[in-house]
């Protein structure tokens, strides 16, 4: 591991800072759940935490006793809880026991946790702050920074949330030796993308890798999901509100999303259908002359590294999916403008384009093309 | 009407800045809802009008024929449409019908269809812009300015919510017209109220009519409602976040909201809620020796001209309330700090002072010397 990624940070506790101005906070590497009681000793009112249930299972007992006074709130695994319903029973559980404008929430768990607990903070009493401690390879590098948080409608996922920075994020690389490997390879689909878009150092990083080396390597994952999150600070840092190069991290994303939606968000987690949806972004950008075709092989070659799924008949296995289907579904996108699909594409692996408009005509060639990978 | 307030206002359609820097809008009076047609035409995307249903009723052909290509969505007249149930049936209706993140939300209605418009569009695909068409007198000078948004919890009310300011206010004098009389008073409560922690000139005014007078008048409603709008513009462009000066618009909210939650929101309106809630105030403020004994008399003078409820005797009718139940209401306030109850208090007509603790025992003998006030 010779990258020397960003010399303020100390090789052990990673300390990796979110420059926002007044809502700057610190994205800190801590080296067990033993860490938390001296690391979170400012509350100013009433604590509540939020946490997973299977994490609550695993972990809720060293949580506990760490976070000694915290009002503990179990939320049940899976995106069902990220509704409506879940937010208004647990607000009126947090004034019935005592929250007020002083209040902090703290989110244990994955997105799932850490969107619901971050929009709550966002709406409780008009705002209060909130912690998130991820438990996920995935939360760790994506969900947990930057704070876009939501709730689902049956209309649609994420359609319903606030940015609301949290006050701290806390990261203990140990957890993630007890997260099931499907949850593990969402955690690295993400990472892929994250140096897919922004860094060619740490794509040669992750070929240099395995999934199999990586899934019981503590020093690996905390190295790379340190390394993704500080790509996510500098984004973060540059265009919070998504104006401009914050779309980058919607890599793979708009074929993911289709992918998710058209197996009712039942069938495919979501950091694997944003793999396939990687795989199929590689193929469009070459095909418009962007991405060199090796480097195109290059991403495929990446993605079956971490045994990741990667082509069509990995997301829907035997059933066929026609092409106009799937562009049904990408037109739906809330990302995109006035009608037109929308992708971010890729120069190279590490140099993303701003999302451009891709024709629905050049789509269904592209996804023609794309039923034949495998 | 001697008062020149503001001397950038236009007499005949004054227009009202809020200066929030790059969240500044204005307010702006308008002879009437055809005039809608030319004051919105700056649609970026689908357009949706959240109006209230007695609203609609009186007048919502008319602003549909004024408001062409927007999306109508009748919201139940009451407190019970401020839930997290209509924010989601809204918002999934939103999304069937076409929002994207270019939409815009319109509300027009009083207080509810204000805070409920604005909540949805500050959360609606993380936020989206919204303008208020205020239709109660009580909306015009209190609830459509400011940008606090907020919908009910079974746990208390406005506990959910964000701060979200709207891109405009449009004002339209005439639609008072048909306000039923105890929504006129509830606004005019809110009036007074201003009058009390701002301007002795505008208490004077409001001294010089009455609410026989003021109810037929809609040149004075013009007036008063400009004044206060003004006022209201002026502490909320100091003070956003409500961390000083705007906690001066909780005057006779403290008592006001026990009052309201005692008879379950169901036993009296907000506004002549508040007028019982700052009579009280200021016979608190006389005993811990702010305001003088004959200012006092003033204000008692002032609520019972406008036909107001002053006295315990006015809210709870012959029901006797026991001050130690009262103040358990109180002390469920979201403005308490550390437990203490907290009141604004006048030093004289037109001059309020931050909120201070108020002892349970100093309370207990002001709700004393309360109930004999008649």
């Amino acid at each position: 591991m010779a990258r020397e990624r960003n010399s303020t940070q100390n090789k052990k506790n990673p300390v990796i800072r979110v420059a926002l101005k007044e809502r700057s906070y610190d994205v800190s590497y801590l080296p067990g759940i033993g860490a938390l009681k001296n690391a979170i000793n400012d509350a100013r009112g009433k604590e509540f935490a939020l946490i997973d249930a299977n994490v609550d299972r695993l972990h809720g007992k060293e949580f506990r006793r760490n976070l000694k006074g915290v009002h503990f709130i179990r939320i049940a695994s899976g995106e069902k809880s990220k509704s409506f319903l879940s937010l208004e029973r647990i607000a009126n559980e947090l004034v019935k026991n005592g929250a007020t404008r002083s209040s902090r929430l703290i989110a244990i768990g994955g997105g799932v946790v850490g969107d619901l607990t971050g929009f709550l903070a966002g709406v409780f009493m008009r705002g209060i702050p909130f912690l998130q401690i991820p438990t996920t390879l995935l939360a760790m590098v994506d969900s947990s920074v930057g704070g876009k948080t939501a709730v689902n409608l049956k209309a649609g996922k994420n359609l319903v949330g606030v940015f609301h920075q949290p006050q701290h994020v806390f990261v203990i690389p140990g957890l993630l030796s007890t997260l099931p490997e499907r949850e593990l390879k969402c955690g690295l689909s993400e990472s892929v993308k994250t140096a897919l878009i922004a860094d060619a150092g740490l794509v040669r990083f992750l070929e240099d890798y395995s999934f199999k080396k990586a899934r019981t390597d503590l020093d690996f994952l905390q190295e790379l999901s340190a390394a993704c999150i500080a790509i996510k600070a500098d984004i973060v840092s540059k265009d919070e509100r998504e104006e401009n190069i914050r779309a980058y991290l919607n890599f793979g994303h708009t074929l993911g999303h289709a992918i998710e939606a058209r197996l009712k968000y039942k069938g495919i987690l979501h950091g694997l259908a944003v793999a396939v949806g990687q795989r199929f972004a590689a193929l469009v950008s070459h095909r418009l002359g962007y991405l060199e075709a090796h480097d195109e092989l290059r991403i495929h070659d990446l993605l079956k590294k971490y045994e990741l799924p990667a082509t069509l008949r990995d997301a829907f296995g035997r059933t066929k999916v026609a092409g106009s289907e799937l562009i049904r579904y990408m037109r739906a996108d809330k990302k995109n403008k006035d009608g037109h699909i929308r992708f971010v594409l890729l120069d190279e692996p590490g140099v993303a384009r701003l999302p451009e408009n891709v024709s629905e005509q050049e789509l269904l060639a592209s996804l023609k093309e794309f039923q034949s990978v495998s």
